[in-house]
């Protein structure tokens, strides 16, 4: 370290100078090797501490422990199943890249699959048990390949206490059991273990998203509960009243017995049956509207919308809480990695070589041009070595895309912008109102003629114009960076298809005209609160999708019970005896010389194989009439059945009250932080301007070229100066730049809050420490504790 | 003023010369007269600023003034409809106070209650043209009477520019037109406009909170219509889809024609036609339910979820706006109040003589003693005088009730309180098994036989007994104070007036025993979670009372209109052609030589009379099945009936988001407030406790006895005093207590917020009136403004 010091003291504080010293802090101090504090483990700690080369074998391993941490921080990947000893970590390599993950996903996803195929199968797909039962098998055999991996990763005694292996296992065991007992007899027994199957895609790494979501469900269950017991508490109460009000009335058969009030007032709950359960006793005694009117009052107009507020009251706690344990879990992870990459001796930071082997684990694909950007960026005080400081900013920074900024405008930069986009939005406008005129005016029949009308050519000519003239200024990798262009460019598309299917009579691609009116939003863009929507929940679309996705794997399982139990039991006119006979009866009969089908169609809704259990609980989520469903299928079985749909109607609305709350939330975060921040821009995102020179590259150039070989890092920097000298610029500007998440928002949000918790969290982290090391502090010195942590806030 | 001064450098800091000194204040400074600043608008700086008798009528016209002022503060009532003279004054007081507010009520009441008589009358209640019109015209007699008040008190100029009056005398002028019309036609003609006779409710006193309600709706439209526009966009995109995809399909009839398809997907916005509009496209292509699914997700599931969000948002801002300004004008009330009770000469303050020549006014109904604690309370400095600091807190010292605080504990909290809490909680949990058990038991028919069960007698006489201890301990005012207490009681008292109709066979009161189940409700005391629930529920009261009403103002409007177009129209079998004659169908036929009647009863639910459309209404805002009532009017009348059915449905939309928004935001509020203050009290309301020494207490009387002579005061002073004495003490220490507000809650919330509000406030008073008083202010002298405001706020 010397080294520097004594460099401190003679060279002037040139850019250049300053740039050659940074980079020749790396190979000088080969020498060193790290001594690790023996409370963090370490896969180097281990057997290898003893000093050993100059280039340090010992320093490509803290590297890559480093990088790991780092990227355990961002998975939100508990530190006890970090790798322990090099045999764990290259299971741990082994089982953490996309190819694992993949064959992961895709074990997963056959699993789920096969139930379109199996016993009550989706009729194209039928195969046979042979064939079905041995993909199963060998799907299963992936998984068990893929318990293995981790097994020897994380070691047993780890293995066991990680809960949620340890039951996706014991599922393992139940599925291979079973798969082997139909291969053995040759025909499918009732499988209803096969909604657990879900299980295999949850456990995905690409499905953090749905655990994170079942994490939030079953946090908020607790609060959830009360009210529904307080609901269905309401019910009964209400049930027997409405027994002992209405049951003297012949002719009501809702009433008639205790258990049909209850599963009346349980329907009633839903609004589905709602004037017709009434009109039996309020054609009686008009008063009896009352009972009807203040049970809906209180258990749909309050007590539901109260289980919302609870739910969203819940929701927005545990978001924040979840917020600050990610963050100081990333915190944890960055301190982890930092004490692997400082030298023992010498000022403490992180100086660039390490930082660039630490880059080369963390982002193989980042360049060397922008690793070298992300460590100026990083680097706020302009010194030689990154403090703990610095390297806290380490994922916002290493989240940016760098690109050379350009200061050469766009050719339609000098177009009068204004009058330009009125005439686009005035187009958009008279093409909405054409298409609707036009629709209007078309009475049913065969829209399909050959005659292209005149309105599309000239709509679409104006849109293609508009397009080409775009991609011709933007370039066609920028113009598509964009939603809103990529959204102008498939709906443009779109019509351009549709234009030739209506040329070429094309048949089945007839829907394609049919998507026309899509072209309609491009009224969206007409309104800023429109756009401000839109790009929210462009914002909010992953999350949306996961939670879509939870709600698709409750809908997994309830399908393959309800196949299992209700399987080919609606058919037409099946429920004759029921209450709902209408909606089951299919009646062909002669009027006047013509067949008259009478259909109630209802038979349609029915589990006869996974794609319509699927739409059919679809059905029973949208609620209306739902009960024809649950009566049909009770007349057909046993009133046991009430129980599934009952409970079905119970999870889903938990599954949407969560939705519910997150949109809920979402929108009213983002509508907060934008009034908050009223004045500073409102997207476009996170950027960063960083400045390189000549000389700097030149000396980075140089290193690379001396120390570590990589041809293609040294190809783009090269690169880079080539550009440089052909624009004869002696310094070029690097512009970061990447979207903003939820977490940028929580960030600034909880500006003042965060630092309590970073102090709150430093505290504990010393108090573990001390603990640690053996120094038990005697509890009378807690106070300078407190006094420390006060400093710290303020 | 100079005596003050004297006294104090001369007597002895004790608290019994204090307090003397503190009464003495008021007599003798009879000779100083109120000169009011320039720019507060006042009674008696009119004429009478002349120095006046000792007694000072002055001084009266000040106390009224500013009890008036605090009255309006109090009532957000607007500053420049504060009386301006005499005549105004004389007026102002006639008009404010609760005769005439109840006049006021009633009229509006007879008004609306009207309908019930008026042309499509409620059987039971027709009343001959004659006599509904001329009650119509004297309830607008007394209409005419109250406006004619209010102008003489108001004055022509601020009459027009109040523009809530404004509307309310032009629609007055077109009842009473209409009214009489009716009475020289002696036939009723199509009176749509007895729709706007709700405004006549609206604009009484007692409805403040419906007014409230209404403007939050008013300004929460432009972003709830925004994201409407955007639902209704997306609806008409899908119709025209729906339209092209589905209309080829001959046995579809929902999307025939595109006014089909989109009246179709409009009621699908409301889930009550879902699977029936897919069923004929489903049966003929399975993949058309993925139209639907993508429709109901993001019409529903998404836009459904924003609208509420949006709305909770701008209620949210729109509560916090609210409370901002009423506090700022209540402060504003304040400091109009404290300039009308200073003197000028003198160090600033209230003696006790003007706070109680002002309390007099403001409370009339306080004693002498409560009044005495008021002021000590407010004296916070405990000094001679209120500073305008001590009188800002006027409105919430002023709502406490004083209560001597008694040292003797009741004689039952010596027992073992959890043994007896738990025996009794055993009792209700059995008591509500055994209901539901024997409930259960029992087949339908007549269980009202003269055998009165035992178990009934057993539990009864248990609550009984209970209730009997109870009242016995706390004595019965006490007992009935709590809402608990009232609740338990009032089930034990149906309980037993059931018992009673059992044994006298008591057909007509059989409805008692029914109630007999809400004894279960006592189940509700057992979980702390429910109890904070219903606390929550009690406090939203009076705010969800005023929605209701509010939503029944809204229903009102609507029922007129449907009664005058679509009264009669509905019948049995009256809808034969349309779709949906099922439901209006009534058949009778023999089979098996029984009657057996089918009825669809769904011609019940129509618009015949008052009361038949508010049922019809519910069902409508219920959603489910509306549209069958709507299919029902369109086929006996227009399709243009249509509209007032979706305009319903979107106004009820409108109405039931802001109440969830309302119900959302203030649970949420509770429980953020509540997680805030874990520490503090749970509940038990505001409480402040002040202690009366003897000494004081005779000088107060003494002084009561010397000036000013109320006997009812001296009453009650020589009463507390009596009392001291019985007990031999020598001070009496007194409780002040009051329930805890929605705005208690804000104000410990936005504490900090608070600061800054009320330092913007007093930079724009100051500046307002340095522009009033004519010194001009350099716009360079603004900076100052600026830094003095930053001074405040720390």
């Amino acid at each position: 370290m010397f080294l520097d010091e004594a460099a401190e003291g003679q060279l002037p504080e040139s850019p250049v100078v300053r740039s050659s010293r940074l980079l020749q802090l790396g190979p000088c101090d080969g020498g060193t090797y790290a001594v690790h504090d023996s409370c963090t483990p370490s896969l180097s700690s281990g057997g290898e501490s003893s000093p050993s080369s100059l280039t340090g074998h010992n320093w490509e391993m803290n590297y890559q422990e480093a990088a790991i941490y780092l990227q355990e921080g961002e998975n939100n990947d508990k530190f006890f199943t970090h790798p322990k000893n090099a045999k764990a970590l290259a299971a741990y390599l082994f089982a953490h890249n996309h190819l694992f993950y993949l064959m992961e996903l895709s074990a997963a996803l056959l699993l789920l699959l096969l139930s379109l195929c199996e016993a009550p199968a989706v009729p194209a797909l039928r195969l046979g048990i042979y064939v079905h039962a041995t993909l199963e098998l060998f799907a299963l055999m992936v998984v068990v390949f893929e318990l293995c991996m981790k097994l020897r990763w994380l070691g047993l005694h780890t293995f066991i206490r990680h809960r949620r292996t340890m039951v996706k296992t014991s599922v393992l065991v139940v599925q291979f059991v079973e798969a082997i007992v139909v291969l053995v007899r040759q025909t499918s027994h009732v499988r209803v273990t096969r909604a657990l199957r879900c299980i295999f895609l949850v456990d995905c790494r690409y499905c953090g998203g749905v655990r994170r979501n079942l994490r939030q469900i079953f946090q908020s269950l607790p609060p959830f509960m009360d009210i529904l017991s307080l609901l269905l508490f309401f019910m009964i109460i209400f049930a027997i009243l409405g027994f002992y009000l209405f049951s003297p009335n012949p002719s009501d058969p809702y009433f008639s017995t205790l258990e049909n009030s209850i599963v009346s007032l349980f329907v009633l709950l839903t609004t589905a049956n709602f004037p017709d359960v009434m009109m039996p006793s309020y054609s009686r005694n008009p008063w009896s509207c009352v009972f009807f009117i203040v049970y809906l009052s209180i258990e749909l107009y309050f007590i539901m919308n109260l289980l919302l507020a609870v739910v969203f009251d819940t929701f927005n706690d545990i978001e924040k809480h979840k917020f600050k344990s990610l963050l100081l879990h990333k915190r944890t992870a960055i301190q982890h990695a930092y004490r692997l990459l400082i030298r023992q001796r010498g000022p403490a930071g992180i100086s660039y070589r390490q930082f660039e082997g630490l880059m080369r684990f963390y982002k193989p694909r980042m360049s060397a041009g922008e690793r070298y950007l992300t460590f100026k960026a990083l680097n706020q005080s302009n010194s030689l070595l990154l403090s703990l400081k610095d390297f806290q900013d380490i994922y916002e920074v290493a989240a940016l895309k760098w690109k050379a900024k350009r200061n050469r405008e766009h050719w339609f930069d000098e177009l009068p912008r204004t009058a330009f986009l009125i005439f686009k939005d005035l187009v958009v406008a008279v093409n909405g109102v054409w298409i609707l005129v036009e629709t209007f005016m078309l009475k049913g029949g065969n829209f399909f003629s050959k005659h292209v009308p005149w309105s599309y050519l000239v709509f679409l000519t104006i849109y293609g114009v508009e397009l080409f003239l775009k991609v011709a200024g933007l370039g066609p990798v920028k113009y598509l960076s964009s939603g809103w262009n990529l959204f102008d460019f498939s709906v443009t598309a779109f019509a351009f298809l549709g234009l030739l299917a209506l040329a070429f009579n094309m048949e089945p691609f007839y829907f394609i005209v049919v998507l026309r009116p899509l072209q309609l939003l491009r009224l969206f863009k007409l309104k800023k609160r429109y756009r401000n929507v839109l790009d929210t929940m462009f914002e909010l679309l992953p999350r949306m999708a996961s939670l879509g996705l939870t709600l698709l794997i409750f809908y997994y399982s309830f399908a393959i019970v309800g196949m299992e139990f209700f399987c080919g039991i609606l058919y037409p006119n099946c429920c004759n005896t029921s209450t709902v006979a209408d909606a089951y009866r299919w009646l062909s009969h002669t009027v006047d010389n013509r067949t008259v089908v009478e259909e109630g169609y209802y038979y349609l809704n029915n589990f006869d194989n996974i794609l319509n259990s699927f739409v059919t609980l679809f059905e029973l989520t949208v609620v209306n009439n739902w009960y024809i469903i649950m009566e049909g299928v009770t007349s057909q079985t046993s009133h046991w059945s009430r129980l599934y749909f009952m409970t079905f109607y119970i999870v889903t609305m938990v599954v949407m009250t969560i939705i519910v709350a997150f949109i809920l939330e979402a929108f009213v975060f983002r509508m907060n932080y934008s009034r908050k921040n009223r004045d500073s821009e409102v997207d476009g995102g996170i950027t960063l301007e960083k400045e390189i020179s000549k000389d700097e590259l030149i000396a980075v150039l140089k290193l690379y070229r001396e120390a570590w070989g990589a041809a293609s890092d040294i190809a783009q920097l090269l690169k880079i100066l080539s550009q440089m000298e052909r624009y004869e610029q002696n310094t070029l500007v690097f512009l970061g730049r990447r979207s903003r998440t939820k977490s940028d928002l929580s960030l600034k949000m909880y500006q003042e809050e965060i630092q309590e918790w970073y102090a709150e969290h430093a505290r504990k982290q010393e108090e573990q420490q001390r603990q640690l090391s053996g120094r038990v502090v005697p509890t009378a010195q807690q106070p300078p504790g407190g006094r420390q942590r006060s400093q710290t806030i303020t």
